[in-house]
Parts: structure tokens; C-alpha cells; sequence
């Protein structure tokens, strides 16, 4: 597989807004799409930083898994997302190599992105994601 | 402050070795330095993902930071690095809007770049560090 570049950093947060100051007043960046994801139950809002995005994670609901894991950690980095051209074929490729995935195939994902994640035992602790922008 | 983009991505591992074949092996990433930062008792190994470094960070010391980290959380995901041209212009700003700083001016770092980290209080639970490229 061939990674292009860090697609983006997902952060998990109680609410995105009491983070907006920090990101945009102290950061400088600027939150160019808010974009709930009704099957993740979660809010996203994105800020471009270089080639990356920092996507800010807030859950709708208690249940999300965003919710349980502020729960458990607090709030912070939650997953590393690479850019890939194809995810079906890295996922197989991974899958070979005795990668264990969360998901087996490519499914859709915030801004249109066709994306799957690794899970954390076989990546490091590290929750990872693979993204492919649509043609 | 302005922030051009994101200089890496750190992450505490137990080994550099055990998870190069993660990141060289599955991933396809090149691992073109290891630097241990005495100071930091660390031993780093980057990787260049697009504009972006991974840093691997592996404690060389039981008292280390990262070894700490490793204990209380496990392995994964430490901190967010921030490129800026100027370190400690953006902590003086930074200062005055009253967020809280680790370090209070710049030192040095791997790979010879300026950095400060500031607290996680004040940036939503992340750890963020800001990295000055020397002239």
C-alpha cells in the first residue's frame, strides 16, 4: 500500500464548542465544515492545518463510542487517519499480513471519504484509519 | 501565530524495534532516523508521511515521561506537534490569552528544531508541542 500523507488527526471532545476558542482564537485555524455523522453519533467540525485536518469528535450521544472513550481516558487525541489511494485493496493487503481490522471493507465516512480502521492490537495502541477521497 | 502545518505526530511505544514492522513491514513507511534525546531519556525513530513526521518515542529510563505515560494509558497516540516560524513569539501571544505553557521559552529538540510544549489544560486534553526549524 502506498500512504500519501496524514489525512487528518480525530479529537475526541465533550463539545466543540467550548473548544472553538482554542482552535480558532489561540491556534489560528480556521473550522471550515461542521458535519454530524448520524451512524458514529458523533458532531465533527474540521480545521486544515498544511495537508492534514484536525477533525474534532463530539458525541451526540451517550452511547457513541467517542462518548465512552472521553469517559474512560478524558478527552484527547483519538485516532491517526493515513491517505490512501485504494482502502479495499490496502485492507486486503493488511488482512494477509495478519492485521487485525475493525472493518473489513471500506464504508462511508465524514466529507465523503470512503474509510475503514485497523484495530489497536495490531497497530501499537494506536486507533488507526485509512481514508480514500472519491474520485 | 501562524501554523504552516503539522511537524509530527508523536507516539509512546514500549519498543521502536518490535513496531518496525508495523510501520515499515504493513503501513510501507521508511524509518529515516533514530535519536535518543538524553534529556528526555527517549529514543526516537520519525518517519515522513507527506509534510508529516511519526515520531516513535521509547523510553530509555524508567523515570522517563513516556515511560509514565506508557504505565498510566498503554501505548499510543502522546502528543501533536505544531509547526510555527516563531516559538517563542507564539508562546508570548499565547502567554497573554492566558493559556497555560509547559515551557516557558523554546529548547531544543530532536532533529535540531526549537520546541515548547503547552499544557494539556488549556488545549482540550491534547499534549501540544510547537517546533521551530532552525535557520
Amino acid at each position: 500500500m502506498k500512504i500519501t500523507h496524514i489525512e487528518h488527526i480525530g479529537i475526541a471532545v465533550k463539545s466543540i464548542e467550548e473548544q472553538l476558542p482554542y482552535y480558532e482564537g489561540i491556534l489560528g485555524l480556521k473550522c471550515y465544515n461542521i458535519e454530524t455523522v448520524e451512524d458514529q453519533k458523533v458532531k465533527t467540525a474540521f480545521f486544515m492545518v498544511g495537508q492534514t485536518k484536525i477533525e474534532l469528535l463530539e458525541p451526540t450521544d451517550e452511547e457513541s463510542t467517542i462518548a465512552k472513550f472521553i469517559e474512560k481516558r478524558g478527552e484527547g487525541i483519538h485516532h491517526i487517519a493515513y491517505a490512501t489511494e485504494n482502502v479495499n485493496e490496502a485492507l486486503k493487503e493488511m488482512e494477509d499480513k495478519g492485521v487485525r481490522l475493525i472493518d473489513k471493507e471500506a464504508r462511508g465516512g465524514a466529507e465523503g471519504l470512503r474509510i475503514a480502521f485497523l484495530h489497536p492490537k495490531s497497530t501499537g495502541g494506536v486507533l488507526t484509519e485509512l481514508c480514500e477521497h472519491p474520485e
